[in-house]
């Protein structure tokens, strides 16, 4: 069996700064229940649902980042490109980051290296179509990744990832074990900063059914906010605006803001800021062998 | 790939209020079991749990509204309306509005056109031949609208549908895209404004297994009823009186009117109501084009 | 379609009370998860699981109750009966009620009268053998009734049901519409009053995966109680000692006496001397007939 | 039928303790997905969730011991040790016990006494070459146990299980009924004090979806503690570094230890030395009868 390399590394922030925290908008729209069941298509209150998060909820997050005066990073499908260009021009020119999120937000388990590459070339090419904009980032579709996926990143001239959930800690990941391989940052993400585990259903589509209050979201992470500043790491939340732009819900967004601004030494930003200063720490990349599984 | 059109405007609430509440009464009895599940009239037990609405839960929320002097709205499927007749000519005789709610509180996706129309002629025959009322106001069961919905509805005189979620503001609805399309008012609803996710349970019948306390639902809904108040926007909950008519329950909303009571600007008043004034806005329809699936 | 009786009417109380309680411990054991899948015969630790209550639980709730000076009422399956025969001894010898729960916690849906009459009269048999003891009281495993239980259990002797949900207070069920029905006493349930719903869990066998903190137990419950005290209701709580014997559990359950206890006109009493007060009222008897399902 | 024994005893904790508290850190890793479903093997994302636990909780874990001053129990599964051989060092070094807990983390259920040794054997092969431990303690994968396991794992000279749910108390466990078995020390665990129930998801691999808090789980296990206590019984929590060493639950868990270090009369130790304290005792060991399934 392989052997696996170190933990990550402690980071050293930018001076003045204790901990880091970014706030990552993943754009998911009509392109998350049309994925998972085509079907969904002929029902107007389904896409309704998805829809209200690039009609109600994005802009609602603008505003509220411009009164907090923060940048944060916006993972868009393609498809949400395509089919909301002007709000997706917004957000741009508010001076936020886009990045990479699929095309369709489609599912990538078990798909082929071509598969994957083909999907991840759509994306560039509605980002690159529609905003001009040349993604270094990437956030994959229900955070699936291969074991090609570096590869494929590097390939196309991305800088970081942010799909894995090893670590608190951003890192180098090296594309594959073994001498000469390249390295891509990696800003690990977390199921207990998602938004979508405490607010997402539509029957028969998607959620298990149960639907929480904002107080406990907001309890979750502030909880780990608190301890991030602590621990001098890095807090990473996952937002998606179709969810969290509902009023109660953007209520507690602004109470973590909050939070974070009374946290003097706190370097909010975006991941592709937080992806630099890694890259320029020089750091050994970390290995991540594809285990085997034991016969019996 | 066609282009969207743009969000929800505000509303200019009548003079004297800034923002707008309204409690819609969904009468789901025996119809959601029998409709999921047939073989369920053979249970007697589960036939009681949903005649908890009508027996014991509507009498309760009748007192309430009494107490509190509030009109309401009340969805009725047409298959409660003449199982208890005598109920629902109360609730009329109380002058709360009647709205349809289907007829068996049928699953509408997947229906052709001709199907759902039927179903919609059913409910109003309902409504009509035992209460005497022709009803302006429609919300689907399970909130299950097509891009055919308005349509049938405008041929049949509705003023508005409470289906779609793409908002928190009501707006009119193009009936379709293109030139010389009627609209509908659309009266937007929730799933975080709806009992059933917090309440809902019949073993393999419904519900995630789940029951939440009913001091978890009145925090998420009071959070939303301060925003919505703040944002002058629209509050619309969801109540199922064979859910929240149980005497833990009735407390909490209990609890949420007297926060209502509270503020002094808010107009509580019926969906019917709600949707006469937003058409006299004169507002521009807004369109939904259905979404097309891209090819991998 | 047939219409349907009045709600259930208000109840007169013995003098000096407002109110009732009462306290109902299902004594499910191995024979509920034996019933849903035998294959966990051969798996230890789902059977010391189910034996907990047995060994475990029941001993502290008799240890509470004597601490409380209550009576209360235990629902015991003929299997359970005869695998713990000196536990129910001591639970008969110590004053409570003992009634019937089915034998091996059977799913009573779906099954012809003679299958339904064949189970109860096993588990009456189980009573008699083991206890001497002939119930009057008898709650549906899973509280799953047809439209028959009533006949059966009447054609038995038995003066009270407890599965159904369609009131908070105790009324008199009609076997069936028409002349010459018997009628039954019905003490209605509720899932929200129930401890499974809360805390059941054993992969794969039951349970959605999530537990509950008693605290949320005990928030729901006291709330429940609270109005059941003011609306002059009933109080019915359900307690699988295998759960709710546990230790942060019974705490929650103790607390709970406790607020029962500060209520000085709360009759806290066995579902069977409620149901004797009940059937002195000589209230109208209530019919349920059964729905129609329409054709479309 | 068979009758079942006596529950378990009272315990005579050593002098100066007047309850028993024990932490047992379950290092399930790329295992108890992997054994789920192989096919996570190629999903970068799942197997970087699982190795969290090694690559940033256990560490975390082990600094948090160490500043209460504390041992543990850390129950490794064979291809985990074989897979971080470092940290498993690391852990044996700090003073802390290592004990079994399978091969691949497999579901026992249903497999033949053969079949169950061998992956038995696996695991302390695995202990014996990476570490040179011969464990005495073993924990079940899923804590599913067989009528054999105590066989099994007494042949091989273990001296306590810790995998059944039927008391709160560790006791002697007769190996079978009657004359001459052997007994095995049981130290009971319950699914309310496993930290998996409030927090373990991946979609589509395990979880119901809904994550809870760290403060839910904290006031569960803060109330179950303080009990324990009370009760002079013994407190036994399950943990999962690949979860629980998150930010904020780690928080939550320091909040516990805080508690304990409260309580002057309670013994925070191993379960090993639990497992010997209570062979000392000399205790009448008790016999699970396998239940039999009644013929309808």
């Amino acid at each position: 069996m392989n052997d696996v390399t170190l933990p990550a590394a402690p980071i050293a922030w930018p001076t003045g700064f204790r901990a880091a925290a970014n706030l990552g908008f993943d754009l998911d729209s009509e392109d998350v229940a049309l994925t998972i069941d085509p079907g969904t298509r002929d029902r107007l209150s389904v896409m309704s649902h998805q829809a209200y998060g690039a009609l109600t909820g994005v802009p609602r997050v603008l505003d509220l980042l411009d009164r907090f005066d923060l940048k944060a990073t916006f993972f868009a499908p393609g498809y949400t490109v395509e089919r909301y260009p002007d709000l997706l021009r917004r957000i741009r020119d508010a001076g936020h980051e886009i990045a990479h999120h699929g095309y369709l937000h489609e599912a990538m388990a078990g798909l082929s290296y071509a598969e994957e590459a083909a999907i991840i070339d759509r994306g560039i090419e509605s980002l690159e179509k529609v905003l001009g904009v040349r993604p270094v980032g990437y956030r994959a579709p229900l955070w699936e990744t291969s074991y090609s996926t570096a590869e494929i990143l590097l390939d196309r001239g991305f800088l970081y990832d942010s799909s894995l959930m090893d670590s608190d800690l951003p890192y180098e990941l090296a594309e594959r074990p073994g001498e000469g391989a390249r390295s891509i940052v990696e800003i690990p993400v977390s199921w207990a900063l998602d938004d979508w585990e405490q607010f997402a259903f539509v029957p028969e589509v998607f959620g298990p059914g149960v639907i929480e209050d904002p107080a406990k979201a907001l309890s979750m992470w502030t909880g780990e906010l608190t301890e991030a500043y602590r621990y001098e790491s890095c807090f990473t939340l996952t937002i998606h605006p179709f969810l969290s732009g509902r009023l109660g819900r953007i209520r507690a967004l602004e109470s973590l803001l909050e939070t974070m601004a009374a946290m003097p030494e706190l370097w909010v930003t975006t991941c592709g800021e937080i992806a630099e200063h890694v890259r320029g720490l020089d750091l050994v990349p970390r290995v991540f062998p594809q285990p085997d599984i034991p016969e019996r």
